[in-house]
């Protein structure tokens, strides 16, 4: 195990409370009386620290090959692996993270330090807390809890960008937009790659580990499950809503493409005919070789005349698309 | 438990009514011996009393992360929340809404004054109807089925202005109605939202909690669930009709998009090589210069020859127009 | 119960037949020892008349806010309610229906006279008829049937409407062929709203009410179920084609959209151009102020010239768009 | 049973095989003492010969209103109602064929001669055949893994043609294409709706009729299911694939109508400002009526310096066009 | 078995292994006694030796038939059909596998030599490896694993290229991108094809074959499900992105048409009028013969006015589009 990857350890009764950064995984040993143990691992790396723990070595395996989210419960321990979830300014990032229950230790490891486990060292900290009274069972329920719950927030920034979107939708078409919507989808199509194997997870250790949870961690781990199927529903919301402003942004687009075109009719199919009439008029024909040819240019009042058919051919087009309701 | 948040209770039998304001929680032990005891709290801050009266502390904790529709169901009480869905002028709103059976007691938690269990009051004041004579099971089931039973209503509202944006879809394109179309998907993912859940919430009351129903309660139970399930279809049904308008909306752009490009081809089809013809001779070749010079415009026919030819020209678009089926 | 709802009473054995319209509810138990009696009521107000014919209170209650179909099952006695669908010129009708078995009573309570029960009618009439040779169980489901089966044909003609439009939609682009189109989805949403509750009915009857019925009844019960999945089978594969011709409409559209802007184009590109070189030699430069005043147009072909240039031009466009494959 | 639907009998045992056309269905009960006896009758009106063969009223009426796929298993005899499907020029067939099954007697019944059954014909004629050395359960299962078996290379001809479309769809635009590609859609729903009961059908088959199955049909049974499946999701694909062909088939319209507009704009947007400056010019104001009129007509270097105008303002359009990429 | 379909054969315990090609499949007899003894086939066609090797005649007729994924389980026997999955450049190709177990004998088919078990092979050769000191039904679990694992790798080079269009679609709209997506999605579809009956395969084999697996391999087998199905989740995301890639590509045409358009319209509806008004004063009514005869062009400042008046005509209009967001 090298240094890069800090061990944390919390081990605590509801009398005593130890929190100790360790210098080498041996060291956990030394606190094996204690009711609770919770070992946190920054790193991936040092995995054979778990066989040394007494894990099975079919997790360090499966851990190696951590892709989405997965639990595998033996007779006596249980591995689950799940993603914590942040955003960076260009999306989101996950967190691949592995929660492990045997005996009186939790082990937790993460790829990176930081986490979202702060409001659990604090009630560790705090005697009369639920927490500290209770075993770990508990405490791996509520460290899934934590990490349940830290998608809430980030689901919720993105309902409020759709909303903000949707206004937006009805009265801009600009490429941005476009941009905006695609980045809002593929998040959502990343939270729910993220978010839905939890369900099985949970699932499976909710039936087949039950022998390893007392009754309140019972109650906890079954809320737990109602809690991602809460947090898949606002995902699922947010993508259908996702859909729907393409929709409305491609609809707005194509009433953009009859307003400019609406335009450009009016223009041309009042403009082109009467400057077919200023050709007509325009045109050289001899005067003097028939009295056919473009008599009309000697009249008295040729001129008006054309610029008053030209008036009423005019008017009647803008009538007629006064009518159609074009303009 | 401030002032804000009034407590009201009905304490009742076959025979006696109690219809109180309470100043505080302590007073509700008073009418422990009634058959069956409803309090209504208006703000969910005070939920300590929750405990004093017996309820679990989990509860509690649960409530304040006060999200979806959720049941809890412990041995010998069940917590149940859910959303009240008004309509506001500018779409619809949400009021979280507990409801809590133990014992004799039902305690009903909202954020806001002002509620959906009118009808309620007016039969626990009826000595004759079925719910004064019946216990605290038949109660809480009631109260559920008022809070699902105001949902259709709001359902039916949304209906009736999709069937009328059906016809207007079809005449109109403008942004007005695309606008309206929008908020009212809206208005659909916002009911499936705060309903969806429910299902899952009355089936876990009916499978774990059915120790606490007495037989009338259990059919009204069954009932309550094939009333969301209704409820769902009618919203799914909406969002489908929905989803429908804005296809057909896009068409009638698109057709819109045909209308207008067609006025402009027709005109500028017919035109622009008319004003060719005009440009033609209106070009300014010295007739002495060479016979070759536009000798046209010096014959005797030259400019009504000219004239009929356009005419000939425009004649043969429009019927071509017409056999294309444009105008 | 007031005169307009009419009862009709048929109460038989393999031997004996009574077919009489009643004039009040209390004639019906006259009747009590046929092995079968049934009771068409026309009209939904007389809801109260069930309670006197033993059924419970909580199925009057239930039927006073009939909306979807909805099976209610108590121990010796069964609810049922569906929807009859009519055609009607503008689109489809429902008919609430409701029906109820216990003992040796079949009642069938609807909301106007005229129904699709008459094949069950003449089958009652005719001594050789497995219905007349049946019990109770038996005509219950053979009216279910009857309900269930007068959906197909009007699915058929929605299916034969659909296969119409199929042609249609890749010939024709107007604004009738949309609302058409229209219809056809609302109609094919009326149908599944109104069949695919009765799963959910037909289900809970079958599995909770199999004591109410005996073994040839069963296998009618079971077969209503797969008949109504056959139904909804049939209607979803409508919406799909509905849903299909709208896709194709669409793509038609925009066909035609191309096909107008395919005429502009190339009679813009070729005589834009032209008029130009026309406007070019229409320019009143003045010959004699300088000798590169416009010398073309004392050429001796500078009009032949220009005619010929104008002719490559139109030409080379007009071979630049064939192999294009626009015209 | 008239004369136009010929029985054919096949009775054989691993030694026997007797292989008759019969005149009439009393000749059937000769052959009892088979262990195996296949009846095929083509012509759906001779219903009644199967009650005298011992088979239920029920199945009777059953398939006189034979509609989808659907089983009907009693306890000595079951009913299975399927589909054949056969390609012709404009689409594809449907033939309604019903399998029967009770003690050595294996029944189809079909409505035209002709069918899939031929290569189960020459297995039963060859001695060796696993077919010809098992009972009446392994036939039964072996004609209805024909039928599903020549679903197939229908699906696959489907297939073929999609991907030859796939390619097509991205360098045509016109209707043929889109004719196409709806005839494609109907027939995946065509044969979507023939084969997905099929599912329900064998699933009912192996729950409730296991006992009329032995070991090795069973194990051809349990074959079937996930044959069935697997076709379904052959015919699921297609139709991704299809729906999957419109959504590139107009993208590649609105490209082309991008390409034809793109056009039309850079000869437009070139020539008629052009145009407009030749307009300019071919003003006829006078110009000794003031210096102020058109004194550019007289200049010597007029026409020249019009000319390069006219140039630059063409080039500098050409290259805004080239770095936007539409030329 | 022709020469072409060479048979490679390992036979080995914790402490033995043999590595041989065989000549002939009767040489597997002599490792009988080893523990695991694993024969590859390259090639379909000599299936018969599989009956040779105790296999069912069954598993001969089915694989006759190899389509999709399937899985049968007999007593003591299992055979398992699934696909490798190969990039190609033009595509992905797959390669009929099979996979059986019976007794010591694990036996793997393919089409071609070339797979994906080389890191089977290397653990194998390696003492210490946990496959090398487990059964048969660990290494037909691990040969199982290996196929699954080949999976991701494509999966993750289809979705780099997603995310790589992703950018692409909101910048170009030329016909090279469409070709891309479609053929994204037909991979897709190819790969869902390919994998997904191997979740029914799998239940299959955990669910009936359980006896033939120890402990240690049963975990293993359940993890090759959450395997597959998060492949399949893999996909299903990669499918939902092309889907959404074609949406965004789609409207991006759809910007572009409305910025092409947007250049013509706002050309056109500048030029067009002033081009009408210089044709206006290109008309050549004869001054002389009237005063009304176009005073304007004798007018001291007739030709400063008149381009005075174009110019407030173009600055108005370009406002106009300026404050529309047009340009
Ligand atoms: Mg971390
Ligand atoms: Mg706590
Ligand atoms: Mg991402
Ligand atoms: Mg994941
Ligand atoms: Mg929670
Ligand atoms: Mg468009
Ligand atoms: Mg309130
Ligand atoms: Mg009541
Ligand atoms: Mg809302
Ligand atoms: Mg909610
Ligand atoms: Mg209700
Ligand atoms: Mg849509
Ligand atoms: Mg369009
Ligand atoms: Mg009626
Ligand atoms: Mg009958
Ligand atoms: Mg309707
Ligand atoms: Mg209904
Ligand atoms: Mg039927
Ligand atoms: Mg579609
Ligand atoms: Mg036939
Ligand atoms: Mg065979
Ligand atoms: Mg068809
Ligand atoms: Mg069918
Ligand atoms: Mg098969
Ligand atoms: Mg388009
Ligand atoms: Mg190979
Ligand atoms: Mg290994
Ligand atoms: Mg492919
Ligand atoms: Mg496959
Ligand atoms: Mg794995
Ligand atoms: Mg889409």
């Amino acid at each position: 195990m090298n240094q890069k990857s800090r061990i944390k350890l919390f081990a605590y009764s509801p009398l005593k409370l130890v929190e100790k950064t360790l210098k080498s995984p041996e060291e956990i040993k030394e606190y094996a009386d204690y009711p609770v143990v919770w070992v946190n691992v920054n790193g991936m790396e040092g995995l054979e620290v778990l066989e040394e723990l007494g894990f099975s070595g079919f997790f360090v395996r499966v851990l190696r090959r951590f892709r989405g989210s997965k639990a595998i419960v033996l007779q006596d321990q249980i591995l689950l692996m799940a993603h914590q979830v942040y955003r960076v300014e260009r999306g989101l990032k996950k967190e691949k993270t592995a929660f492990l229950l045997k005996g009186n230790l939790v082990v937790t490891i993460q790829e990176r330090p930081g986490d979202v486990f702060n409001r659990i060292r604090e009630k560790i900290r705090n005697e009369g807390s639920v927490l500290r009274n209770s075993g770990p069972d508990y405490l791996f329920c509520a460290l899934l809890d934590a990490t349940v719950e830290n998608y809430v927030p980030i689901i919720e920034e993105i309902s409020t960008s759709v909303e903000r979107l949707e206004d937006m939708v009805l009265k801009r078409t600009d490429r941005e937009l476009l941009r905006h919507i695609q980045s809002i989808r593929r998040q959502t199509f990343f939270l729910r790659r993220a978010i839905f194997p939890l369900l099985e997870s949970f699932r499976k250790i909710r039936v087949e580990g039950s022998a390893l949870f007392g009754e309140n961690a019972k109650i906890y781990l079954e809320d737990l499950s109602s809690h991602v199927l809460e947090v898949l529903d606002l995902i699922e919301s947010q993508r259908d809503m996702a859909d729907g402003l393409l929709d409305i942004y491609y609809s707005s687009i194509s009433l953009r493409t009859n307003e400019i075109m609406g335009i450009l009719t009016v223009v041309s199919t009042i403009f082109i005919p009467l400057t077919f009439i200023t050709g007509l008029y325009g045109m050289n024909f001899n005067p003097e070789a028939s009295p056919y040819n473009m008599p009309e240019l000697n009249w008295y009042y040729g001129y008006p005349a054309v610029l008053l058919l030209m008036l009423a051919i005019a008017v009647g087009m803008l009538v007629y698309f006064r009518r159609k309701g074009w303009i």
